[in-house]
């Protein structure tokens, strides 16, 4: 087989590498092992971390003006000590005019804001809160805007819809995709990458890829040897995200001279501000002592919670905002209490903790204030209604669904670099086979890592069609 | 040149390598870099981790037996989630074989115990308690037992007789040592490593090793590129223990198809012990919340103060067990009071933050308990005898030495192995340039990584000569 373009992986990065390869006039191969496009991108919901140039025009229809200068600073937030500040400026940059290619391949945006704490929209809403904007730290370092812009999609789930769509553009564009193929090592001819092999129907196949090969493979969450020896703190947690996301990609790349980095890092989140009121409440570790200011996206406070010693955190509200969790949330109710000092006997915790704890903090909720961690209102409020709930989010048996965030090294243009930071030529990769936007677990934000997808994943196949 | 084994690096690591594969019968080269051995090895304590078996002759003297399963869940225990349990089980099953080897070479014990805590000894004492084995998990997992055995040296910095002596005695065993000779790369022929390019004198020589190459060139400290890929958590603090650690074995080991693993660990500590009567000194974060129970190691303290959030974290001691810390730690008074209120004010700390942490803590201690951390008598001792004093380890500006743990993945024999698992012929490593007993920053123990240098080291050196 033979083509200008292989591209292995067909979720989102892999779909916008075949798009923009397509249109750069390259004959365009991908592989996927799986019977269907989708990869871990179809089972998300769908979310892309847009802003910057002044907003969006959802955003500005909303009344957010969002500056290149702020998206960018949050970004590098958000990436913490892992972020890589080029790929934060270029996107910054250019994320506006993202968008508006992601409407002009087909992605349908009903346009509308939707305020409040939410994971993914339960109607087809475009723009939410997706981040720890308004959350300390970030607030002081970035001027906050929504940027979480969600595909018009009823409920849940968008991620599969995103990724049919641009299916569609790519087969229209002439890619030619065989599923069911899986790619099983790459070939080089001196130092650059020629094509590859790939197992179909049993039987290897050898690929000719005359400009480039994109690794779109994902991360290493379905790879517990990986895991264990490059990301071994996901083991206090059991349900990983992901669709056949071995590493393969990565070990594709490691094997071709490219360099993995960040590799211990990972998103998490439990579902706790399902329902919506749970966001209001207070997080406590075994010790009885908060650790966060719950204000911040959750997914950067279930990280938190991974730190903490002992098998379990505990979500405590009062009776203003208690509802059930979702089952599916595997969350427990672990004590209840007309105080919380009946709240704290009952966990069996030391006298004077967690009710010191809830003294303390609402206290200064009622003056507006958390001296500690600097949660800020109106999610700052006073957990002072009784009854009073201690919610259980075990490590081992809550559903905390987590994924890789660590990969190979990329440069703003897709290019796999070795470990001295030149490219590997006729190499390239996007989306969570690399390390790039979203690189940090403590700073994840949703949408980031489908804006690194779909953004790198675009730069990465126009620079493979240029050869 | 040619040779049967090269053995790149002169420290602990490589002289133990370079000892058994001449005793084998190998024509043995050993590259330094340097003009002179040492490494990070030459800038240690000397101090080595050792016990099992019932306990060496210096453990049983003084009145500790120490069983093979203890230590061995002990060292499991200190690697945590990266904990390689063959490599621990096969240590703790032959460490005492090991130090009968190490006095073989003339590595001279006292043979003392010295009781209480110590960085290292400031005479020449032996038996040590060097880890966190009295300390909750650590003693609830295995039977505590001093294990830190140091070499026969006035005062600190026993590393460098330590490998003096090793040298000397790879030197009468026929070793050919190379100072000034800088690796530039390995040579392979097929997927067997058969040699290297050395650059001596700005020439680069090639050398044929007929047997093997040993890596043992210690970790990536001194590279800040690779810190930043692979460990940028220790941007956070300023004082790496290292000489000429640039990971450059590491490189040359995933070159030639090697697996770097747990990139991300490092060893940090603060010397916050000294003197002696501070390690009764309870820590809390800038929230005035406790972490850790203080009477683990104090590396492992150290480490758990670099997770918690903001810039600096403080310990609180009274007046019966205040004295000026050394000038070398940097570490200052950042508050002082008649109450622990005081304190808490001076330090602008909210009302009944650290002044609760206290009086809960102190209450608690004189009942002989910690209810929070579970730190035990007698390093648990109420500190309420005024004036009180809050020191401050800052982060940026406070002596936290630290050095890097991961490295290349290695089977028990010091082979180097690939990403699948693989050996790689004729590749060898040992030390920091690996990931072995001291896997996890928060698990170290002193005298772990002079364990793994020396023992695994000799593994690789034998494994090597035998080609």
């Amino acid at each position: 087989m033979m083509c200008d373009v292989v591209i292995i992986g067909f979720g989102a990065a892999g779909a916008c590498a075949a798009i923009e390869a397509a249109e750069a006039g390259a004959k365009v191969l991908v592989f996927e092992r799986n019977s269907g496009s989708g990869g871990a991108s179809g089972l998300s919901g769908g979310e892309i971390y847009i802003g910057g140039r002044g907003g969006t025009e959802v955003q500005r229809a909303a009344g957010f003006e969002d500056q290149t200068e702020a998206f960018a600073a949050y970004l590098k937030a958000s990436g913490g000590p892992c972020a890589d500040a080029a790929k934060c400026d270029l996107y910054a940059a250019e994320a506006v005019d993202h968008f508006a290619w992601l409407k002009a391949q087909g992605v349908p945006y009903r346009g509308n804001y939707l305020a409040g704490k939410h994971i993914e929209p339960s109607d087809d809403s475009t723009l939410i809160w997706s981040g720890s904007e308004t959350a300390v730290p970030f607030c002081d370092i970035a001027t906050p805007a929504p940027r979480g812009h969600v595909i018009r999609h009823m409920g849940w789930g968008g991620g599969r819809p995103l990724v049919d769509i641009l299916e569609v553009r790519a087969r229209d564009n002439g890619v030619e995709v065989v599923t069911d193929a899986r790619a099983i090592s790459l070939i080089a001819d001196g130092n650059r990458i020629v094509g590859l092999v790939v197992r179909i129907d049993n039987r290897e196949r050898y690929v000719r890829a005359d400009r480039g090969v994109v690794l779109a493979t994902g991360g290493f969450v379905m790879n517990e040897a990986m895991r264990r020896k490059y990301c071994p703190q996901t083991f206090r947690i059991n349900d990983p995200i992901g669709d056949k996301d071995d590493g393969s990609g990565i070990e594709l790349g490691v094997g071709a001279g490219g360099d993995a980095i960040h590799m211990d890092q990972f998103f998490t989140t439990c579902p706790w501000i399902i329902p919506e009121s749970h966001a209001y409440g207070v997080f406590v570790n075994g010790q009885g002592q908060r650790f966060i200011n719950e204000d911040c996206y959750h997914g950067r406070v279930s990280r938190a919670m991974i730190d903490q010693p002992g098998p379990c955190v505990y979500l405590l509200l009062d009776g203003a905002h208690f509802a059930q969790p979702p089952s599916f949330a595997r969350i427990s109710i672990a004590a209840t209490g007309e105080t919380w000092e009946e709240v704290e006997r009952e966990l069996e915790m030391a006298e004077d903790t967690l009710s010191s704890t809830m003294n303390f903090y609402n206290h200064h909720a009622r003056e507006g204030r958390d001296p500690l961690f600097h949660k800020r209102t109106p999610i700052l409020t006073p957990l002072d209604q009784g009854p009073f709930v201690a919610l259980e989010l075990n490590f081992a048996t809550s559903y905390f669904s987590f994924f890789t965030l660590g990969g190979l090294r990329t440069s703003i243009a897709g290019e796999v670099l070795d470990r001295s930071g030149a490219p590997i030529a006729g190499l390239f990769a996007a989306g969570r086979c690399t390390s790039g936007l979203p690189a940090w677990g403590h700073g994840y934000s949703s949408g980031l890592s489908l804006a690194d997808c779909t953004f790198f994943g675009r730069k990465a196949g126009r620079k493979a069609a240029h050869g």
